[in-house]
C-alpha cells in the first residue's frame, strides 16, 4: 500500500500515522521528495482499511499494491484448484460441460433433456428451480418441486446437478444438490455467501453484471474465508452500451482469472449472447481461450420454453456443438 | 407490443400465433408490406412473455410499446404517491433530509450524530447495522446491537429511523424500524423484495450499480405486486468508466422517475461522490432538479469512521449545507 | 510515480533503471520490504513514459501519482482562468448562457432565433454549420453558407458566435468565429487539436462520449501545449447502459474540473438529455452545482428542425428558463 | 419504422402525417387499439429522419425496424465481400494476419520486424507513422519519414502495408499505402471518412471505444456511400468499468458482423488486452469465433519500444503463435 501525503504535513500527525501502521505489523518506508512525500507500506495490508487512511487530513491519496484477496489469490496458492464433483473434475485441464434447460418445467421436459445431454457428453445437468426474473409477472420457477425433478433426472442419468439458490432460507432444499449456483444478481448478497461458506458443496459463483474481477474474487473470498474452498468462477457477460447481444462476453476473464487466482473458471455463452445462434462461436472462443468448462442452456422445445427460449440450443444443436468442442479441446491440449 | 415477422411466413403458423395472442385478451392488427409484415398487439400485454414470442420461427423481432410495470406506472396512477413516516412526508413537494453515519459504531457516536442532525433540521436518522462490505475482512456492522442503538437514538431525538436489511432472516429485527432500506447490491434480490411486499413498512429501494430505470421500477413492482405500495426510489450513482468519483450520479433520474412513476425519488450524494467535498454541490444539484429528498452521511469524527469516512460530512458541514438547501428549496417552490 | 518491482530482482538491472530515471532529472527513493520493493519517483515525471517502464523485466507495476497534464493543472495555476469573448466573461463566477439552434437552416431561422435568445438574455449565439451526423443520409449542415449566416445573425444582435469545426481544412472559414467548438466525436482528433493550439481563438472542447476527466484534460493540454490557453471544457453527457435519456449527464464533472483544473467548465443539457422537457431540470442542476455556463439548443419551430428537434427548446420555453436560472444563480452567489 | 401515437390524437394532424409519409414513397398501415394507435411504415425508410417525427405533437414514440445502413447491410448484399490486397484475400475464409510494430522507430527496427513476421507467415505489415497519443508529451510518430520506411520494408519483404491516417491533409502521403487504417478515436471523424470514400484503397476501420455495432456500420456506410466498398471492420476492445485489461474484447462482434454485414471483420488482440501475455489466448478465441484476420503488434525489442511496448509480442512469441493459429484455423475449416 502506498500513501501519498499532502505538501507540508504536520510532523506529529505523520509520526502518529506511522506509529499506527507499525502497530498493525506493517513496515513503513518514507520517500521524501521536493514536491511530495510517499509512505510505502510493506507487509500484510489486507486488514488495513484504505478508506480510513484516505480520510486523514495529511493524506492526499492511497493506493493498494497487493490485491485485497488472500484465499483466492494465486500468489499464496500457486497450484490450480481442482474441484471434484462425483468424479467429474473441474480445473485439471479437462473441459467440463454443464447443460440443461434454463428452468425445469415438467418431469417429461427435464428427463428428456437430461437423457439427451448425457448422450451428447455433458458432464453435469443444469436446470433452474428458483428463477430470478426481472418481472414479478414472469414464471418464477417450480421451486421445491423443481429441485425434486432435477435430482430425479440427475440420478436417472448419472449426472451431478447444478441449480441456483436465491435465498438462505432455501438452503435445506439444496442438501443433495451437487453444485450450488449463485446468480449474477446475488454475487454481492454477502449474507448468502457467508452461509455458503459454511457448506462443503461446490459453489458456482457467477460474475455480476458490472462486477470487476477484483469484486468477483472478493465475493469468492467471502465463501472461502468462511471455510469452503470449492468455488468455481463463471463469466456470463457484462453489461455495456451494446444491446445487440444480451450481454458482452468478456473472454479475457479466462486468462485474467488464471493469473490472479487458482480457482477454475467457466463460461456461460447462453446468457452472454442471449441468442442460440451465437452460442456455438462463443463456446469455441471460450475453449480456445482456455476455459475449464461451459454451462449451456439446452431445451427440448426452445420455442415453448417458459424462460430464455431464444438463447437455448435444441438438443440436436447441442450434440453437434459437443463434437466440435471435443476436437477443438483435443487439438489445444495435445 | 409489436411483432415483426420474417419474409414469406407460413400462413398456418401466423394464424396460430394470432389466435394465441387473442386468447390472451389482446387484439392483433396486421400491417402487410412488400418487405415486411408487422403485428400490432393492443391491450394489456404485461403478462405476455416477450422471449417466448421472439423464439418463434416466423418472428424476426418483438418490441414492447407499453412499459412492463403497472403498479409503479404513472399512466395508471397519475397522482404523486406521498409516503407518511410518522408525519414526515415524502413526495408532497417537501424536501425530506435523512442523515446519519454510514454505520452505527457506538452508543455515544449515534446519540451524538442524531442530536446534531436533528438540530440541523434532518427529518429522519440513518445508520447501518448490517453492512454490505466488498471485503469479508472489513467491519461488517454491529448487527442486532446496532439496530437497538439506532432505535434508541431515534426515540431520544424524535427521529424516524432508516436502516438497511441484507437478508430475509433479519426481518424480525426490523419490526420497529420506520423505513427499511434495500441496498444497491440487493436491488434484484427478488426473494427479499417479495417478503418486503408483505410488510406495510415504507421501503427505500436503492438503484443497482448498473440497473436501468426500468429494472429499478420492476424491482419496485415486486414489492408493490405483493401488497406494499410504500416504495421510495433512490439514486446513488451508477458505475461508469470514470473512476475519479466513486460512482457517477445520474441526476436525470429525478425528472425521469417523475415522468415514468408516481413514486417519490430521493438522492444519495454521499455514495455517488465517495468524497465529502462533493456532497454539497451534488445535493444542491439534486434539489434544483426536483428531488423529494436526500440521504446524507454525517459523522461526528469522519477520520475515525469505521466505514465510508471519506464521504461523510462533519456535523458542522451538514448544518451549513442544510441552511443552503433550505433557501434553495424555498426559492424553487415559491 | 511509483514503480513496484518483482520479487528477487537482478541488482544490475535495478541499478540501470535507477540511473536512467535520475538522468531524467527525477529523484528515486527505494523502499525495501520483505515481500516487495518499491521505487518512489519524485520530480517532474510528465515526460516519463509509463508504458516503457511497465515493460521492463524487473517491474511488476507502475502507478502515476502526479497527473500527466501541466498547463491545464490547477496545481501549477491556482487561479481560475477567465476567458473574455468580446467582453463576455466565462469563468469569473458569472453564468454565461450560449443558445441557438442545433443547425443553421436558413437566414430567417437563425435571425429569428438570434433575436429571441438575445432578448431573453443569452450571452452568445450557437448554431451548427458543419454537422457530425451518425448517418451519411442525414442533413450535413449548410457548411460555408451556414457560417456566413451565423456571423450575420451574431452581428445583427451583438452576440459573439460559437460553432463547431470538423476538420482542419475548414479553419479558414472560422476566422471571424468567436468561439470554435470541438465536438465530442473529435475530442481526440489530435491533429485538429494541435492546429487549434496555434490559434488564439477560444476553444469550446466537448468531452467525448466515454472520455475520462483525465483524457479530457489531456486533450485540453494538446491545445494549450501548442500555445492557446483559451480552453472552455464542456460536459454533454456520457454513454452508459441507460437509454431512456440520450446520454447520462455527469453533473459531478463540475466540482471535479474545478478541483483538477483552472479552466472554466460549462454544461450542455440539450445533448445530455436528448429531450426538451429535461433541459430545464438539468440546467437548474448544473447552475446549482456551480457551472460557469450552459449551451442550450433553442429553435423557432422544433417540430420542423432539420436536426435534434426533440431536444430543442422553443423560444418561449428558453425565455422562461432564463428567468428561473437568473434567480437561482443570484441566490447562490449572493 | 413504427410510429406510436398519443391517445386521442387530432385527426387532421394524423392525416397530415400519413400524407407526408406517403409522399416519401413509404406505405402506412394503421393499427387502431383501445389504448393506443400504431402506424407501421413499410418501404425504404433510410432517408426518413426519426428525430423529426419524434418531435411531432401527436407522436409518443418512434422505433426503427430496418437498419439505417444499406451499402454495408447483408440483407441487400447477401454474399461475403472479399477484399483483395495485392493477392492477399480478406473475407474468403482465409485467416489474414497483419503484424508489425506499434510505431515505426528506425530503418533497422522496421526492416528487422518485417523480415521476421514475413518468415513467420504474416500476410501484411503494420506500423504506425502518425500516432494518436493521449498525451502531447508522448512520442507522436516519425510521420512522413515513417511512411517511407514502412513502404521500403514492405517492398523488401513483399508485404502489403497497413498504416493509420489521422487527418485528411496527410492523404497524399498515403498514395502507395496498401490499406489505410482509421483508428478508434477517428471512427466518427466524418469528414475524413467521406474523403476516404473517394479513394479506392481498402480502409481498415476500427471500432470506437464505445461505439455500437450500428454506429460502426454507419461509419462504414459513410465510406461506402461515397464510392469505396473496400472496408474491413476491426474490433479492438471497448471501454468498460473493468480496468485490469486495457479494453474489453467484444468477441461476439465477429458473429454479429457476419450477420449484419457482408464486410470482413478482423480482431486486434494487442490493443484489446494491453498486455503481451494475453495476446495468444485472445487470438485463439478470435480464430475460433470465426474472424477473417488479426492485427498483432510485434516488436524486435518490446522493452525499448517507444509506444505500446507492454502489449507487443516478441518476434519469437509471434512465430510460435502463428504455428498455433494455423493448426487451429485448419481444424475449424476442414
Amino acid at each position: 500500500m502506498i500513501i501519498i501525503l499532502k505538501d507540508n504535513v504536520d510532523q506529529r500527525q505523520l509520526d502518529a500515522l506511522k506509529k499506527w501502521v507499525e502497530s498493525q505489523n506493517v513496515c513503513v518506508h518514507q520517500s521524501q521528495g521536493t514536491q511530495s512525500t510517499i509512505l510505502g507500506l510493506v507487509g500484510d495490508t489486507v486488514h488495513i482499511d484504505i478508506d480510513m487512511i484516505k480520510q486523514l487530513e495529511i493524506v492526499e491519496d492511497v493506493r493498494r499494491i497487493q490485491e485485497p484477496f488472500k484465499s483466492a489469490n494465486r500468489k499464496f496458492h500457486p497450484l490450480d484448484t481442482v474441484i471434484d464433483v462425483r468424479n467429474r473434475k473441474i480445473g485439471d485441464g479437462n473441459l467440463c460441460i454443464i447443460a440443461g434447460p434454463c428452468s425445469i418445467e415438467s418431469e417429461e421436459q427435464i428427463m428428456t433433456v437430461a437423457a439427451s445431454v448425457k448422450k451428447s457428453g455433458a458432464a453435469m445437468l443444469r436446470g433452474g428451480a428458483f428463477k430470478p426474473r426481472t418481472s414479478p409477472y414472469s414464471f418464477q420457477g417450480m421451486r421445491d418441486e423443481g429441485i425434486k425433478l432435477l435430482l430425479q433426472a440427475g440420478k436417472a442419468n448419472d449426472l451431478p446437478v447444478v441449480t441456483e439458490i436465491m435465498d438462505i432460507s432455501q438452503l435445506d432444499l439444496f442438501a443433495e444438490v451437487d453444485v450450488i449456483q449463485v446468480g449474477a444478481r446475488n454475487m454481492q448478497n454477502f449474507e448468502l455467501l457467508k452461509q455458503l461458506g459454511h457448506s462443503k458443496q461446490p459453489i458456482l459463483l457467477k460474475r455480476g453484471l458490472c462486477a470487476t474481477y477484483q469484486e468477483l474474487l472478493m465475493s469468492a473470498e467471502y465463501i472461502m474465508a468462511n471455510g469452503n474452498d470449492n468455488v468455481i468462477l463463471c463469466e456470463r457477460g457484462v453489461r455495456t452500451f451494446e444491446t445487440y447481444t444480451r450481454n458482452t462476453l468478456d473472454i479475457a476473464m479466462i486468462p485474467a482469472m488464471k493469473e490472479l487466482s487458482h480457482l477454475p473458471v467457466i463460461i456461460d455463452p447462453s446468457h452472454a449472447a442471449g441468442m442460440a445462434r451465437f452460442v456455438a462461436p462463443l463456446s469455441r472462443a471460450a475453449v480456445a481461450a482456455g476455459t475449464d468448462g461451459l454451462i449451456i442452456e439446452v431445451h427440448n422445445d426452445p420455442a415453448r420454453a417458459r424462460c430464455d427460449g431464444p438463447q437455448s440450443l435444441t438438443m440436436e444443436a447441442f450434440a453437434s456443438l459437443m463434437t466440435e468442442l471435443d476436437s477443438l479441446h483435443k487439438l489445444l491440449h495435445k
